[in-house]
């Protein structure tokens, strides 16, 4: 079947003025005859979405995360739109909330609606709807041997976090988080910062909860309230993500700990509010446009069914800010 | 024609369970039965893809901004999906990076894709691009008589910014800002605020480019040396954006400056990074999700061919940070 390229090479003009013809915006009366033939000749169907039907194709690709309003996410859906469209794809937001009749309806919709695929940010039991019969890729979440999934490095991202906060004088480390309830690929950097502890003898303590963040602050309550308050016990923190990291330094500065002279905090993503923004607290970096790139590039291969790898790890870097000595 | 809606009716289930036996998700065999015979009875056409040829609806919009990577863009995005889907439309998001050719490119590409209409925050010279051949709402920028345009009450939101910084003792006032060098309507914030300034008599300076970011910062630099170097001659400033503020805060810090014991700064946006982030510094509010909830309602009904306001504005509030007294 022609596309608008092949229409643009036999009139001899550029894609550009294709589209213009086609979309009734003037150009040149000569210009546009050129067009026009050169559209006949070659049967040439510009109405996209009436060759949706022919082709089985709607290039469009539903991205579904828990909210675009979320510094994280935000850069990685601004990657993602960058690679689909790259590749002539269309990228259709989806806030979650993290709500499962959100997650299922987003997948339900995308599948109505014939879209070629799905990239998703999940952590809700939803693996009935996560089928074989529209593309799908998993960003932190494993579902099933059939289903790609890809992710940061996070064993070895909680392994590096121990480590850095080791080398800049911690003692006693611990880890702090909290996490959906459903099993995901973000659980493996208390694991990984649990073994390099252990292989190197240090004392280490956890404070984490699978639950609601209601929960999870009386845990953090008496866990400040043991480690903090009359003395300082734990000089090292490993927290789950940079937002409960921002969020464990308020509660520190409140009792007047300094950070880092009496407590190392590390993060874990890497984000910032824009693209010109520095980085501020010390921090595991997820390679976030290489997830993205990633993300693309496997379901693509997936439409396209060529053979893709189930999992996908990616490498993450340390990322050194005011937090750590 | 029939919806979804009137299939669970007949068949007396759940609009869920429908999509589940058009998505071929295993109900029960009695269920089945049941939404076939009220699909075949209703007449009801489950390929959204084939139904938007015949209704010429897609119920896809396009939303074109600079950046989702930008905590004011992502909670508007973040409420424009929103506002979408509660009437069953679909949000193409669009990264354009203030650049001209890309914002040509998406409004062709909807055009193309049958979209049924656009909102745009856009700050290029694209008018030719901007007709009636697809409805279009634009954010903060006038196009022509034609095109409805939505904005925060600009004009008010710079007096309110005098307003403030007067009541709480500034004397010496100053406007900083960059700006497209395409008209646009948050020029009128400075309007507003030289408006308020000159009716109470109160002097104000205004370092103000429309042109490149490094023209703006060598203006900047020679702003902050002539007043605030040796020694203050200005205590009270207005930036164009909370970003504008942020930037010129950090540079008066630098200089050992105290904000606001020695400079009150207000900005204007009131982003925040993420839905439980606070508010920081002292800033004139836009109204977000009433911006999305107008932008919608407008596009809509120019699809529907219903009249519709050609400028719509809304109002702004002034939340107080720590960047005033």
């Amino acid at each position: 079947m022609a596309t608008i390229k092949d229409v643009a090479k036999e009139a001899g003009v550029a894609v550009g003025t294709v589209s213009k013809v086609i979309n009734n915006i003037a150009v040149k009366p000569e210009t546009k005859v050129l067009v026009e033939n050169a559209i006949k000749k070659l049967k040439y169907e510009p109405n996209i979405y009436a060759r949706g039907l022919k082709t089985n194709r709607t290039n469009t690709i539903a991205v579904i995360l828990p909210t675009i309003w979320n510094p994280f996410f935000s850069e990685l859906a601004y990657n993602i739109e960058k690679c689909l469209r790259k590749v002539g794809m269309k990228m259709i937001l989806c806030n979650s909330e993290k709500n499962k009749e959100s997650e299922i309806e987003y997948i339900l919709m995308a599948k109505q609606n014939k879209m070629d695929g799905i990239i998703a940010i999940t952590y809700n039991n939803i693996d009935e709807y996560v089928s074989d019969n529209i593309a799908f890729v998993s960003i932190d979440r494993y579902f099933s041997n059939n289903i790609t999934y890809i992710s940061s490095d996070n064993f070895n991202g909680g392994k590096l976090a121990a480590k850095k906060l080791i080398e800049s004088g911690c003692k006693n480390l611990a880890y702090i988080g909290r996490g959906s309830k459903i099993d995901n690929a973000t659980r493996k950097r208390k694991e990984g910062f649990i073994r390099y502890c252990e292989a190197k003898n240090i004392s280490y303590d956890t404070c984490e909860l699978f639950g609601s963040q209601e929960e999870f602050e009386i845990l953090l309550d008496k866990f400040i309230e043991e480690n903090f308050k009359d003395n300082i016990k734990i000089d090292g923190i490993f927290a789950v993500t940079d937002n409960y990291a921002l969020d464990f330094i308020k509660r520190l500065e409140k009792l007047n700990i300094n950070i880092p002279k009496d407590v190392q905090v590390i993060g874990y993503d890497g984000m910032r509010s824009c693209a010109k923004d520095e980085f501020k607290i010390s921090t595991i970096r997820q390679p976030i446009e290489l997830i993205a790139q990633e993300s693309v590039n496997a379901l693509i291969d997936i439409i396209e069914k060529k053979s893709v790898k189930k999992e996908i790890i990616l490498p993450i870097d340390f990322i050194k800010g005011y937090t750590t000595k």
